[in-house]
């Protein structure tokens, strides 16, 4: 049997925003240990990988691992059916063909069960070789989804360059170019608006804004994204979820010939 | 001589809103004693009766019968010219062909006059049998509004269940099942949240969702609902509007073998 | 050398806003003593002159005058791109053939430079003959867009009449008629909702109101605006743009063969 609580339905529906724009179907992987997601895009091109730790739920309970085989866009439909902060419990059975939200009020007057039917997926695991990234930058997430979005209007894609004092997106395309600078900055009072690099080598790297901007869709989940640079490596774009894991996104740089 | 002044001009645009999707066209009936209005939608399924009392108007005056034949839709547009606190005085002659929409804004310093012209309609007043309901539900409109909006993302149908202690709401469709459950519960501070259940005999009856989400348009007219339900009987969807009247929804349930 | 700084990008944009709808090129023509642009409708129907003065600027240098052939729909997207209350720069060499945009973030910490091509364009700059207009209103911006947005329901034309005490708009078309009627009324403690009258001829004539629907997108530059009306001369609508200048609007009545 599995079972696992949550106070607010608002971070699965945050999460399943998060991913439904990549992938339309994907299997939970459901252990003692928590419950983690990996899937590539349609397209082969990205990978996100989501984990959410078992201690980060208010109660969770897994007796045998299972696999559940999710159409991420009814998963979507039904959350939509959730208020924000209704409690939000997911259900399966040991040989589940079916998957239960149960959304509950906080007055407990309205409690709301909704079942959706499990599908046989191939699972392949990917496995993510472990990198010493040349560069990590921490920003505001929100900033980031503006960039890439702002960016969107002049190219297809970003040249991200980081150097020690900041970090610049540009794109070039027929109406002009843009560019945007961010320099790093402390913000105690504030820490969520901070801008922070640390940088073992300068990296100038072309990425796609498409997937850029379907990875920023993750950005209602948390004030501060991570990015993860290093030349000729995947990029690894990552958003923490308080108390639970994080969501990370994984992205080949652009080659030279198909920059813009 | 007809003539009927409101000092809150939103009153007529959600009576108006909670009318336009179900029919196009339909007669106002006015009288000394106020003004009514009953149409079948288009396809004959269901029924909307709007009643305003005349005591309810600010001043009213109708000195003789009046059949006015509107354009729900045009009536809809010119109400849409009306700021939602500008006084609204509705007028007519006795032979009118015309009716007039007079707008006045708070200050008295912008005045409006729009005159639509009517239509010869067909008359055909339904009787509405006296029914004792079996079971008469009370409940916030917002939340009748939300449940049958979520449930369409499963299916077409609901099925509601009454019991003593709750209703319940529920659908199946391709993706899987959804079942919003409603506790009775009394809320002392804030009554137009409350949720009462008077039952002389258990129902489940099974409903278009497409009709009570057009029928759940009404809600921004009155923060309770009122569901009449009978088995085999049309089930009535009432909507208050304060110190007027009402405007009700019939509807037939649907028989078993279309019930999903 | 140009370049013109502003600290409030907001103006830039609701400048470009008010314009790309009437045109989608046009040249800035630029100048010791500011920046001015003119230009015809698609339809060569009304006329759009703008003028923002050097002295408004927070800084502004102009060497030599410039043409600058501007694609609108590119600046306004490139605006798109700046935060309301960044600071903007507008920058060009000499013998440019691109103009650049500069958005500065209030705390310095993101900066952006946008670069945007230039056209050639035909240069045809229209006199506007002198005229002692019969009538002026005076009136909230918004209440004109708002009335027109109304008519709009109704007809495809205004007739604008004005007397010593109001001014009133008038539209018919197939559903019925609408008159909105202003009355002159002085708002001491919120003078930019008066309305004020200066009359020496009464006035009755007929516009577009696709074109004024357009002109009074220019309505967040200004809360009040002016309209000067002559019988048989185009009418004037114009919007101050605060310490910088103004956006004025040309078009003719219509004859009264087209009048609805």
């Amino acid at each position: 049997m599995f079972e696992a609580r949550l106070t607010q339905a608002d971070v699965w529906k945050k999460v399943i925003d998060a991913i439904k724009d990549l992938v339309q179907e994907a299997t939970l992987d459901c252990t003692e240990n928590g419950i983690s997601l990996q899937a590539m895009d349609n397209a082969h091109v990205s990978l996100v990988s989501l984990l959410l730790r078992s201690d980060g739920f208010e109660t969770y309970r897994c007796d045998r691992n299972l696999s559940l085989g999710l159409n991420i866009t009814s998963a979507s439909k039904i959350l939509r059916c959730a208020s924000g902060n209704d409690a939000i419990t997911l259900k399966a059975g040991d040989k589940a063909d079916t998957l239960t939200f149960v959304f509950e009020s906080k007055n407990q007057e309205r409690s709301s069960e909704f079942e959706i039917k499990l599908m046989d997926l191939d699972v392949d695991h990917l496995g993510i070789p472990d990198t010493d990234y040349k560069c990590i930058i921490r920003m505001p997430s929100a900033q980031l989804q503006r960039i890439c979005r702002d960016l969107s209007q002049i190219g297809d894609s970003v040249v991200i360059s980081v150097a020690k004092d900041g970090v610049s997106f540009s794109s070039n395309g027929d109406l002009g170019t843009g560019n945007v600078k961010l320099s790093q900055s402390a913000n105690a009072d504030k820490p969520e608006e901070s801008v922070s690099i640390e940088m073992h080598e300068a990296v100038s790297m072309t990425y796609s804004l498409h997937y850029f901007n379907i990875f920023t869709k993750a950005a209602p989940l948390s004030s501060q994204v991570v990015l993860s640079l290093t030349e000729n490596v995947p990029a690894v774009v990552e958003f923490g979820i308080e108390d639970l894991g994080y969501i990370r996104y994984y992205l080949a740089p652009k080659i030279e010939d198909d920059a813009d």
